[in-house]
């Protein structure tokens, strides 16, 4: 194991050449997490004789990094736009790492949070794999354009998407969201995640809960939110109301769309992908 | 059970909207297989106000109805085409249903042949169940235009599209295939289905070998072939070559496209789907 400890440990699993530009799955020890992790990236044609933009894609609740990149059709555009994409997985995963016997919850749950709570705070620390060691790891090793970095999720990934942005929008330029659960403190999901991750008090949950950041402070930029009418999670989980009246109080520019007939499924993400690519492409393309 | 075998038995597993269109997965009994099989269709956004011309998916070994629905990106290319596509399992499966230890053989494996063989040959009728069975079950209870009926597939499936095809032009208006076992008596995977499918003797395997029915009756259109370069079945298992040789005696319009780096996955199919749709559209769309 020690030798997987260097950081020119970066293993290639598999690659396949598509849409002229080449995907591809990457296992590599991660210093935040304390474990092995995995994510996809996309490497557009343009990438053979140019560092590129690059978007993160963050996936939901119990998805690897394989879900959004075998099922959302994203490369095709991402080809077209000149964009490299980065699909991390949603946690830390391995034997040694806590679980729980929920799907919400533990592996394949991270909520993109530091935990700070035994037995958790070893390993779940998807916050800052996320926003720091991955990206300095791809753009080490890969023709990626640091300054031109942004950032969608759909789900618990598009509130981490939301999160990372608010809090870091100088290092992500662009930002977009398919269904995410939009005020966690305010969700059963988030609720769970963040009393079990962060502790019983709720004053360090509000940096993860994008509705409190972005009423203090928004993006610089215009926010893209898809939200399919007929997901079953809209309601209870969701709660895209409040991130909207969140963003009216701090005037954040916002293009929520509420999808009539969609549900919470990657069938709704592959409609709309296209979309959400030239949202990011149109800011991170710009000369 | 008895209930299951009426004709009325076509039972909506899941169902989620998709590009305007709607994409579902059925389940019903059948006669032809003798086991419950699953499908999948896409009905376009057209569809709801007149029938529409239907193509069918033929998936590859080990492939169930949801890998080429979930992966291969074609629902946005039917619903700007106005097609239907049909994805059927790739043999019947059960309990009850006889299995091989392999993967290439058995469940997951039809081959798209009527087996003649014991113990295969009661349930392994995956030819006249694509052929026929489902298409009138499709064709009653959806809007579906009989007579515009297109057929497509990926290696196994790519044999079994063209198999189809070939034996049935006044039924299939227009094929193409992905990397497609073209020569299936000159392959490994192909003549051990055959054996134990059809037996010993190679006679009946000739109905079942789109190299040796092409060479005898052409089909009425152009045949469109994507094949990866560095697709790894392609020198033992695919064999393009000798299908491309028998087009040629027998002057069968022919578009072969060797297409450089792809491999046999999901991604080229991703890559080229929509070129695909476009050639049948252009052929089942037409007045």
């Amino acid at each position: 194991m020690s030798s997987s400890h260097s950081t020119a440990n970066l293993q290639l699993e598999t690659q396949s050449q598509s849409f002229g530009g080449t995907i591809a799955f990457y296992r590599h020890w991660s210093d935040c997490c304390q474990c092995q992790m995995k994510f996809s990236l996309y490497l557009p044609p343009q990438a053979q004789h140019q560092p590129v933009p690059v978007l993160y894609f963050l996936s939901g609740l119990t998805c690897t990094a394989e879900n959004f990149t075998t099922k959302a059709g994203a490369q095709q555009f991402a080809a077209a736009l000149g964009l490299a994409i980065v699909a991390p997985d949603t946690s830390p995963r391995g034997e040694q790492v806590p679980d729980d016997a929920g799907w919400d919850f533990g592996q394949g749950a991270g909520f993109y949070v530091d935990a700070t709570e035994p037995p958790w705070q070893q390993h779940y620390r998807m916050y800052s794999y996320v926003t720091q060691e991955l990206p300095h790891l791809v753009q080490t090793h890969f023709p990626l354009r640091g300054d031109r970095q942004g950032i969608c999720g759909h789900s618990m990934g598009g509130h981490g998407a939301l999160v990372c942005a608010l809090r870091n929008p100088q290092q992500y330029r662009s930002v977009s969201a398919f269904a995410p659960i939009a005020a966690p403190m305010q969700s059963p999901w988030g609720q769970q995640a963040f009393r079990r991750y962060l502790g019983e008090d709720p004053t360090p949950w509000q940096a993860y809960d994008a509705s409190e950041l972005v009423q203090r402070s928004p993006f610089p930029g215009e926010i893209l939110i898809d939200q399919g009418s007929e997901d079953s999670f809209l309601t209870d989980h969701l709660k895209p109301d409040l991130f909207v009246a969140a963003c009216q109080r701090s005037r954040q520019a916002l293009n929520f769309r509420m999808q009539p007939g969609y549900d919470h499924s990657y069938y709704f993400i592959a409609t709309f992908i296209g979309d959400h690519l030239r949202h990011h492409a149109q800011v991170l393309t710009q000369s």
